[in-house]
């Protein structure tokens, strides 16, 4: 695919910065007239395409790609859009985004939306696990490029880009072990979802290479909630025997279960160590710091993007499934670094 | 406006989950041969359409709607796409997202790119306070209906949903002087947008009323980031007389400034009382909580969608302006109680 010329091209060969091109570029009055002759040229010498309507109707082509998240409040898919963007802005695509709410209705309509918008691709977070996989058909059967990052259905023909959640898992479980904990309970999530599934795993592969108890007992499903934490922790810790180690596959769980330890007398970590899943922000700058697993979620972005472009640089004819996959990286924090 | 018949509607006249009457629709095999006849008549009945593409070819809506934000990684963001989209999907419409990045090019952009997506309308906090005003206009032009939310231009013609910032600001700057702060700064941002320079003018408003002396070099304009809130609280606390209350225009800067003084082993409230904006969730969930103002973002979403659904409702000819101001609310946590 041939790079296209963006108003930063313009720029840099002018030695102007992007505003002034962009400006110059919209008649701004505040730009002087040889300044707005000498840009308007250049982008012609370039061949800049500025009007998008025009490029679209001359390539068949809207230039905007469609992305799909449960949610965007979360500092995880907001990233993972960031790292779309930056990939995306520069080869002239904008981006337009939905949410879902986790609600499979809308993961529907949602893609027939942005197929009515006359999007190029869709680039997308799954919501429901349990989705009619004939919602995705009618992308492929038109001809529109569907890549799936972090919550993935196994479809023939869909590139992905994840990370190592079981290894995630398995790390952050280990790092309890080693600290000391014995009893290690494991907050988790629906697990119809490949990557809750697979934290489960890693964190029970952790438990039995380890020579503790593997107990089902200590692993409850609930939503990514601060206060679904917090009962669930209550419910640990008015156990006979309670756990000396929680691994969460949330940090918006892990955060609750902090609340409820500290709400209960008990010492983080020195009665009970904490880790979450995501390093969403906050777990770094609260007064005790929580411990997570990285997911790099500008970098999934980015991969996701790449693999859009490489996808509609190919022939039509030719299929091509990627499967990326990331390692994360456990981020050690106070919440549970006993020594 | 005829109210359209939702799969809603459809669930709560046949006493089936909305998911039952989606999947029905959708032919979804795990539905009985039964209840999908039952579900389709029932639809057909109720002039159910469930085809978007097929309704917009028809009435010459695409029922996208385009919100235009400077990003979606803030909670305050987050809840009016959310209240936005409470407002429109039982209405039929759905809710497609950009983000700028605060930069003015991506502002231009966004708007082409939404009305490229033939959206039926543009909900936007505007992200440059000097973007060209011929933006705007364009949308004006293709009669694509224009609202703006929190961060708006002064335009003939165009609604808007706001808070009354002065009053937030005045009453958060007059609960540190009842807290018997002498010496307020403010953590100011760009005052080329409303939202910022009304804040400013309500915390000096308040200093003048309650026989404070008004002080310039207390006030420092930043972007809302952790680090910018550190940077500026270090040179206020290296001077001689140091201030004894800080009143942030942002919740981010104001988590920033509390980190600068606790590292200086200073003590909050008792030495520098600290107050936010926005009600982000962190200002809730910290160890010494932060007072913070409350925007109700979800009412304004929901206010903002209405104004939306009033003007596509009435006759292209009226013009209609409102301007609908809410008002916040002070919530005083840890950070700013000494009493």
């Amino acid at each position: 695919m041939k790079k296209k010329t963006t108003i930063y091209d313009i720029a840099a060969k002018l030695n102007l910065t992007a505003a002034t091109v962009s400006r110059a570029l919209n008649n701004n009055k505040k730009i002087s007239e040889n300044t707005r002759k000498l840009v308007k040229q250049t982008a012609l010498e370039m061949n800049y395409e500025q009007n998008t309507l025009a490029r679209a109707l001359k390539s068949g082509k809207s230039f905007n790609v469609g992305v799909i998240v449960p949610r965007v409040d979360s500092n995880f898919f907001a990233s993972v859009i960031r790292g779309i963007e930056e990939e995306l802005y520069p080869k002239g695509y904008h981006v337009i985004i939905c949410q879902t709410h986790n609600q499979e209705i809308l993961e529907t309509s949602n893609i027939n939306s942005l197929l009515n918008a006359q999007v190029d691709g869709v680039l997308m977070s799954i919501s429901n696990a349990k989705t009619n996989i004939e919602v995705f058909d009618s992308l492929l059967q038109k001809q529109v490029p569907l890549i799936f990052f972090d919550r993935k259905r196994e479809m023939d023909g869909i590139s992905s880009v994840t990370i190592d959640d079981f290894n995630g898992a398995y790390t952050a479980t280990k790092h309890l072990i080693d600290q000391g904990c014995k009893k290690i309970a494991h907050l988790s999530n629906d697990r119809s979802f490949e990557i809750f599934k697979d934290r489960y795993a890693g964190y029970k592969q952790a438990i039995l290479d380890h020579g503790l108890e593997f107990d089902e007992s200590l692993v409850v499903e609930s939503a990514s909630k601060i206060d679904e934490g917090k009962r669930i922790t209550k419910t640990f810790l008015e156990m006979q025997n309670r756990p000396d180690g929680i691994f969460s596959s949330s940090d918006f769980t892990a955060l609750g279960a902090i609340q409820e330890i500290k709400a209960h007398g008990l010492r983080i970590p020195q009665d009970i160590c904490v880790v979450g899943f995501s390093n969403e922000p906050f777990t770094r700058f609260m007064d005790l710091s929580i411990s997570s697993v990285d997911q790099s979620p500008i970098e999934m972005g980015r991969l996701t993007a790449q693999a859009f472009l490489e996808e509609v640089s190919i022939k039509k004819k030719l299929k091509v499934q990627k499967k990326i996959v990331l390692q994360p990286e456990l981020i050690i924090r106070k919440s549970s670094t006993r020594y």
